[in-house]
């Protein structure tokens, strides 16, 4: 049985404001669940059907979880799940940073990309969607549990840093396999609207592009898709 | 000034079933609705309000176009455009397969990462969701209006074009650097929830995965990122 304050807490934390204030988020399904419990993540509390194969869940039905759910799909269980704070992301040669990416979908399927080819430093301005987001958080189909993003002014942050190289993804610049020698790098995406900000462009650093068919007429490539063919290029 | 009829009718073209049956769908946004008058398709109406710098459109108010947008931001300008017909895929060395592929954002970045790398024909599983879509059209940035793309059986057609190497992307296969001595290839590519199916794979053809980094925990590569990356490689 679900009281009218869970439901109430739950769907709270679809904004920011109220996660920082509790400081929780939601995570659904079963894979991704199963991946929380088996973290060093710690979980404030679970939903789940009876037909959820786990345990220690507070038992609801099929409609409560629709109720509280986030996804057009409900899948068994959600969990409230406890925000911690990452350690910092200075410590390895390849570091990733995102400048205004404001869709939640890119911006999960980013730190599931990364978390693929073994990259988990991550930099983002302020203004980016926020990691605890549930879309982020399905979106990256259980990777935010690996990864280690801080949220910091970008500009200030990439200036103070001048043991990296910076590299700012783009449409007119270098091949990418520039970075391949590269040691100790950060990689800049732009968000979907406006890319890099000028600011940013103007730190000492290398523009770099994904070469494009030669007579192709597109425009530009989704930023989570030029995110992964360049770290595929790693 | 919108009539209660033109609402209700560009309100239907959500439905695939309502597309077919007008051969309409919707365009949206200053650049798309610009690069499909600049193409070969053809515009039955445009609506837009009095900031959209193009011509022969309906006028409209912001609030009009809120109402007919299914656009979280509305952008000036929303056409109906004709649905046509494309020409045969099967005249090109290199095809790309997609098997029960459902999201709409997912399946029009695909389009739009293929545009990219010179790659226009696509045949599809009928379960596939529709490239008429107003999600999947927005997602293409454009790219639709250079794809070639049909529904079909899609293991009936695999098994037909025998001409044509198999390759199937999976999570355990070979390196994906194989496709680059295969002349004639029809590279497959399947659903977010269960790959691509068994009846499929029984064909004759090869496994291909994307390599991930050797101590990388993350289940899987979202299905547009995987076919990006693979498309780059090419």
């Amino acid at each position: 049985m679900l009281t009218k304050n869970q439901i109430k807490l739950i769907k709270s934390l679809f904004y920011k404001k109220n996660r920082q204030r509790h400081g929780l988020f939601v995570v659904e399904g079963e894979k991704i669940v199963d991946e929380v419990i088996n973290s060093d993540w710690e979980i404030d509390c679970i939903y789940a059907t009876d037909d959820w194969a786990g345990q220690n869940a507070i038992s609801i039905s099929s409609s409560e979880l629709s109720k509280i759910s986030f996804l057009k799909s409900p899948n068994k269980v959600l969990a409230l799940v406890k925000i911690k704070s990452f350690k910092n992301v200075f410590n390895s040669s390849t570091i990733i940073a995102l400048d205004q990416i404001s869709d939640p979908g890119n911006f999960g399927t980013i730190i599931r990309s990364a978390d693929w080819f073994g990259i988990t430093n991550i930099l983002c301005s302020r203004d980016c969607v926020d990691l605890f987001n549930p879309k982020v958080i399905q979106s990256t189909m259980g990777s935010f549990l690996r990864t280690n993003l801080h949220y910091v002014n970008l500009n200030k942050e990439l200036k103070k840093h001048k043991e990296y190289e910076l590299f700012f993804t783009t449409l007119e610049g270098e091949s990418i396999d520039v970075l391949k020698r590269s040691s100790n790098k950060i990689i800049v995406f732009g968000g979907e609207a406006n890319g890099i900000r000028d600011e940013i462009l103007k730190n000492k650093g290398r523009k770099i592009t994904i070469n494009r068919f030669e007579k192709s007429k597109a425009e530009s490539l989704n930023v989570a898709i030029a995110n992964a063919i360049i770290l595929s290029r790693l």
